[in-house]
């Protein structure tokens, strides 16, 4: 028999957790791909706005345009801007299921009461130029109740080594956090980019020292890690510094946070 | 003869190329513990302020406490505050031999016209408490005289895979640019980790997404990774996060920083 075994779940997929998806932005495209896989868990639909650019992305069958045409799941997994959440979560069609949503800022509370309300937040940038490897991406879980916080806990363990229970409040400081640590991380790099465009200079050459610097925090403090004109309070090259920024903004911007480092 | 054959030059000090540093700062400090393996060039001097933190650094018998006391080497490395490079230089007791700075600001032209002027700028963030890969160091190159230029090259690919020559002009940029990705960023990292502190959460949740925000502009531009609510121009969450922030000065950064995306 050896070679001819096959488990009875191997093409039993009656036994998978569904799972739809509303809105295929950033995150709901990543989440879609990294479910692909799953030997638990099945993608069942997923609800855009329009087919055009989706059609690209998945699988049609999957698609459907219209949120009231969804077949109820296991999870829903609303995957909106935050100010459509609430609107989206009360034209499902069906009740008393798990709905989550994937924001780091909205409370559970303000998914509609019609189902089980609970949060799956990956704290992850995602673009749909890159691929993630969802095995080190933390998920902040939340659920009203123990059972919806066990099933998006198994969900989150599926795709992810790194869960963690979160509350609504504990979620907020967290995007704060991230969007200073990411958002505005990468926006010093995108003026740093600028700077070398404007200077033909190849923004390469700073690939490794954007990676060190980043890498640095996982050995010490950021606090301890800061280094530079502002930190040693070398005055000389931040006045040549402002002299060269010609740009407003980015002067502004310097100014700024040089008084900022230098008052922590 | 097997195993026992022995390069002349295997035990020839001689045929080495020699190194003082001057400075043993964060920059010092690396260069000297990446000249260690070096078989073609030797570290033969290292000029401090002081012994007392020095001693515990590097070997003893490589310190002097003066500039005046050093030999004659093939290289002078000056790594000391850009206030300190001219009159540091001008100490030198020697001439005519290369004596190089590793700022990133100042001209060449402000070394001592008594020894040959170079620069050599290793484009990384260096810390006292994290050893160094200098395998992936951009080296930033620049020499008035050209078989100078080519000891630094020397030099530099003895140390890393990424020597450029680069301009004092360009280096500027270069270093302004610097400031951005790499001291601003990271305190883009403080003041997330000084969030989460406030808020008694893991700042290690957010690690990944540090690490995965520097790793996509190696594979998109800056302008193109850029995610978040600022971008999305999601008002209700920036909102949300401005009444979140308490501390004044992060709370003008957000606004700042945000205003800034949006108008790129």
């Amino acid at each position: 028999m050896n070679g001819h075994v096959i488990r009875k779940s191997y093409l039993n997929f009656e036994g998978m957790k569904t799972i739809n998806i509303i809105g295929l932005g950033n995150v709901g495209f990543h989440l879609a791909a990294g479910l692909k896989t799953s030997s638990r868990f099945r993608l069942q639909q997923i609800a855009v706005r329009s087919l055009e650019k989706a059609e690209n992305e998945v699988p049609k069958e999957l698609l459907v345009t219209d949120v009231n045409a969804l077949k109820p799941a296991d999870i829903t997994i609303i995957s909106v801007t935050d100010q459509a959440i609430t609107e989206v979560s009360a034209r499902i069609p069906y009740g008393n299921h798990l709905v989550v949503h994937t924001s780091g800022t909205s409370d559970m509370g303000i998914l509609s009461d019609k189902n089980r309300k609970g949060v799956l937040y990956p704290l992850q940038t995602f673009s749909k130029g890159k691929e993630i490897n969802f095995d080190t991406v933390p998920f902040c879980l939340e659920a009203q109740q123990a059972a919806d916080l066990e099933l998006l806990r198994t969900l989150a363990s599926s795709l992810s080594r790194s869960v963690y229970d979160i509350t609504s409040e504990q979620r907020r400081s967290l995007h704060v956090s991230a969007v200073f640590v990411s958002n505005f991380a990468n926006h010093m790099y995108t003026i740093g980019s600028e700077i070398c465009k404007e200077h033909s200079v190849p923004f390469e050459i700073l690939l490794p020292l954007i990676r060190e610097t980043a890498d640095k925090v996982g050995y010490m403090s950021p606090k301890e890690a800061q280094t530079g004109p502002a930190v040693r309070f070398d005055e000389k090259t931040l006045r040549a510094h402002e002299h060269f920024l010609t740009n407003k903004t980015y002067k502004e911007i310097y100014q700024l946070i040089t008084e900022s480092i230098q008052n922590v």
